[in-house]
């Protein structure tokens, strides 16, 4: 249910800049990306046209700026780059209209990845894993742009939810489908192995899910730091402590019911499954480079483990859950937003995020 | 996302009718139907048209026929009844054609509850419990026609299924949500309580899913012949057997796993409290037409009994498993379809379901 | 697996009461309770002897007292009375000490259902609905004593767990076993119908289990005082309050995803099938003394919902989450703790409960 | 509650060996077994004394008898061999007898893994994970002898099974557990990697529980012969067949369901991971004596993979479900059983397995 090609939008005009926009675009096949002036986007019949407030800056937009092997392998420059973003209605396709469930004016995020409905994935609440997924800012224009157009079906309303939190909403979701996939936390205990934004929000996820003991990992003292705003009990530090043995001591030689391996690294996969108990649970997010070496007869088959690669985020009960937890505050994504920059910053953006010294970068785009 | 008012189709056009086909109306706020000459339906951007092949006969078509209580306060006439058919494409809405997902000449069924896809049943799997449902013959023009448009998310296509099992897909669903929800049938023992065609239907899913012991109880005779060609182990006349003491005897005085309750009866409800093992399940899909009495503390505390509301079919889960089933042959629902008119004789339809001498009646109108 | 009549218990005597101890007891068939000398239990070889230091008082030990219709039909006196306490081990049966897990000194709480071991049920995790159940100060000699025997399976070490909280995990484990079935709970609004201590310990269930919004109901407001203390977000007096409209309207008209029927009055099963969501669940722990007039169409089937009936604790996942739930303080039951008596102030226990002045009242027995 | 070392034993005493009997003793820490005249076993207060009738040769069996590394790390001699067995109950222990559940004369099969039903797992339907597990004709005397002592509660009844059928319910329950673990199969493709007994049951399991393609590779042509008696749609001779390429043929690219890993293999981990279908589930029964790379991008996060570690029997929910499968012979295992050897011909039993001519050999001890 991707946006067609052309115009059959209604309502009221896209306000002050004609029919150009700022977008961040990758123009070339090279790293960098550049600040240009392009059409503002044509709104299909089942779309609506966003005004974008804030957009979050994410790895996947670190790893287009430096052109690196999977950026080549899948872009198709010219495109529009960012896939974290809030906004406001500015304007329904004339099918939107009718239904009558999105108004000119309303405040909303969206899903990022838009999929075919149709599929096995699609029709059984699998939609994260549909293959003909396209997602925004990496297959078609994205939202480091005054203006994206989305499919209604994406759009998601933000209600009692501030811009500057709906603009993560995207990294938040996949933190929350890390975090809860595997049934109530209530009383358990957790160990979020990698503490980039997205463990650092499972962190308070899993606080707020009723976690007793969530256990948080990082080589990055600022980004434990954060963690430990965000919740964590415990916070270890990879490049000093013995991670595995120290999760076995906090758990009376257990091991901990869920492990949330954001780290993607191989050294990350062995402490996970040491570190899991037996009969627990681990929850993959992290987007490894290389392969693993894995044990499975003594980490899997001995212990009963269950596995889980993470993709996304269920469409749409993970933002169901999701938008529970921010309208009612029992989950703060804010301490970990460090920084803000507007539209032309982006490449100060890039340059606080490979020096490790950010939580959540956002753009201010619009007001 | 129902379909809009305007004709967005493109592609060939409906053959041989011009404008104008043949549907069984409620014209008038009083019992019967009527076979007039219509409008073939505007096709939306998000439509199909299909040229309708076979429908089922429902009891929802009885009640609308009779213009009962239901009917009455539900139906505004003018409206084409009908909501069990199968199909063939004729035609693509615009944005359908776009996608590129269904062709014309392929042959469909179709989920005949068309939901808003925005509210939260519909974004968590539970689209089949959506406020905003408008049900095909019942909320806007059915299947009891030449041709029908539908939006293009709710179709679905009839791979190595023929025609006349796709047009009872919508009620064999039902038999299916009832009989799979509740987990794992393997070894497990049923009992089904009212032997419509759901009911009938039921009974194989049941056999196809693994159940060591399926017990069918109905009133009529004819109907328990059905059931029995359909797989149960033991049928129950009602009229005549202790059915309780019978189940009871049947599981070594435990009870069964899971009743399915298809009388909508307070008796089949007595029945089926009384006939659940303790910690077993009692699937509801008849539809009571008054209140039971409850003895919460006997029949469903002490018990540790797990009650269940059936409404529609998962979407899309259930049509998935569906699929499976009657593809593979696993299930084969024929048994049940007794009786075959052409689009004129709905009145004999009506008049052999009434008498009780039917399964399933399917109407031949297309070929 | 139900304690033996013979004594084959090891390790240190019971000190200091010879042979005899005190033990409010139901000696005869009308009302009251005797505190009388009887001899110290006999300690079977499966066994552990504990010496108990605080016992909750039920509303099952109320009908006991009062010798109701319910009490009369299943005791046979003489039996010692109580059923929720906590101890120490005094005493271990030479086949629980050949074990090693249990040691004397340590201190315990026990679940009070004595289950067979080897039906479905207990085969299956749902030994609380064993059909062989014997229940302490029910069917066999109970808690109001200084000493009781219990085989070594039931008995469940509280690590962290100060004796009077201890006292009271029965009735908190009733109060998880109904907040917790039926999924994780993060994020969601929960309706607590009727705030006895049940009610009020699953109000701070729910809280600690991450639910959004808990709403809790009852006539009494000396109980929804409590219920507030224990962490409910409103309130309601069922006496002045229009329940049902009042929690559609904290929801934003949906209803909540989970009731918790307390009550165990027609009144309450009503408000509780009309306050829960479409596609949602109510939990029904309260006993009824009579029976419901329930529409099935309109309240069960359409709405989607599931009705699960609670009967005592899982054995024993429910005692696992509450350990840590207990241990780590994230919920804490002492705010329902009301009063405290002796052994021997029975009687005035029995009355602040009758008058509704009390949430939970416990005995304390020995040191 | 392992059974006690003295013999506390009731009712009639074992019948015609006096005190001693034959069991097939691993005795030297070296290669082979001896057949020996040892002490019929204690009977403790909780056990059972059962003459054993059948008994399995395993894959373990032929370990210790080789006395590889992992036997020789293990198994401290002298110890009597077998975990797999049925026979008749020859003797009551005293509290066992009191209890009234079991009786002389029953014909029984075991749980052979003897647990502490005290810690987390065993508390939590998780036994089978049990750290303290003493699994019989391993950890202690096995059942390769005319009698075994057993603790009731790892006694199942043979209610309509056959002593030869209860002698390979073990590893039956390994196939069971294997392919239920993850949901309801009905109507769903799975693929039997492996063809050993246990891969062979499983593919007849998976026919039970309402499979629509269940598809089987080995390299052996006398195992693949078996999967296809068992009910195997499709056999694979990995040998000479491109695995993957024909499941993803045979499932229209998709990939199946539920892998169902019993090789155990490297080679078999990678065919495992390519032919399960986005969204698809990987259970791991085969034990690797080595390690595997595995790319958990591409094979378990981008496809959104749940991999599961499977180990023994749940206790006892898979023999629950194992024992209804087997009395209404829904499933029958008699096709794998291909050779019969009396105690005495044990060495010839091994050589027929070590040669890849057996499916599953079983001793013939008692009548």
């Amino acid at each position: 249910m991707h946006a067609s090609a052309k115009d059959g939008g209604t309502s009221e005009a896209p306000a002050g800049h004609g029919r150009g926009m700022r977008a961040l675009v990758k123009g070339e096949r090279r790293p960098g990306l550049g600040l240009r002036e392009v059409d503002t986007p044509a709104v299909g019949p089942n779309d609506v046209l966003i005004r974008v407030l804030n957009a979050g800056v994410c790895g996947t937009d670190l790893h287009i700026w430096e052109w690196d092997h999977w950026a080549a392998g899948r872009l198709r420059p010219p495109v529009t780059i960012g896939h974290e973003f809030s906004g406001q209605i500015k304007r329904l396709g004339v099918e939107t209209e009718a239904e009558g469930l999105l108004e000119v004016g309303d405040l909303v995020t969206a899903e990022g990845h838009i999929v075919c409905g149709h599929c096995r994935p699609c029709r059984t609440g699998n939609a994260h894993l549909c293959a003909r997924t396209r997602i925004i800012g990496v297959d078609r224009d994205g939202a480091f742009a005054d203006y994206i157009a989305m499919p209604a079906t994406n759009v998601i309303p933000l209600k009692d939810i501030s811009p500057d939190v709906g603009a993560v909403m995207d990294p938040v979701g996949n933190a929350v489908h890390t975090v809860l996939e595997g049934g109530d936390l209530t009383g358990s205990t957790v160990f979020v192995l990698g503490c980039g934004p997205i463990g650092c929000f499972a962190v308070g996820i899993a606080r707020a899910a009723g976690a007793s003991l969530v256990i948080a990992s990082d080589l990055n003292p600022t980004r434990l730091e954060i963690a430990t705003r965000m919740g964590a009990h415990v916070v270890l530090n990879a490049s000093r402590d013995d991670v595995i043995a120290r999760v076995l001591e906090l758990t009376e030689g257990d091991g901990v019911d869920l492990v949330c391996e954001m780290s993607g690294h191989p050294t990350g996969h062995a402490q996970a499954l040491a570190s899991a108990r037996i009969g627990g649970r681990v929850n993959l997010l992290g987007t490894p480079s290389r392969s693993t070496e894995v044990d499975f007869a003594r980490d899997v088959i001995f212990k009963g483990l269950t596995l889980y690669g993470v993709t996304g985020r269920k469409m749409y009960s993970t933002w169901i859950a999701m938008q529970q937890l921010l309208k009612t505050a029992q989950f703060d994504p804010r301490p970990v937003i460090t920084h803000r920059f507007p539209l032309e910053g982006i490449e100060e953006a890039i340059a606080v995020i490979k020096e490790g010294k950010a939580g959540k970068v956002i753009l201010e785009i619009g007001t």
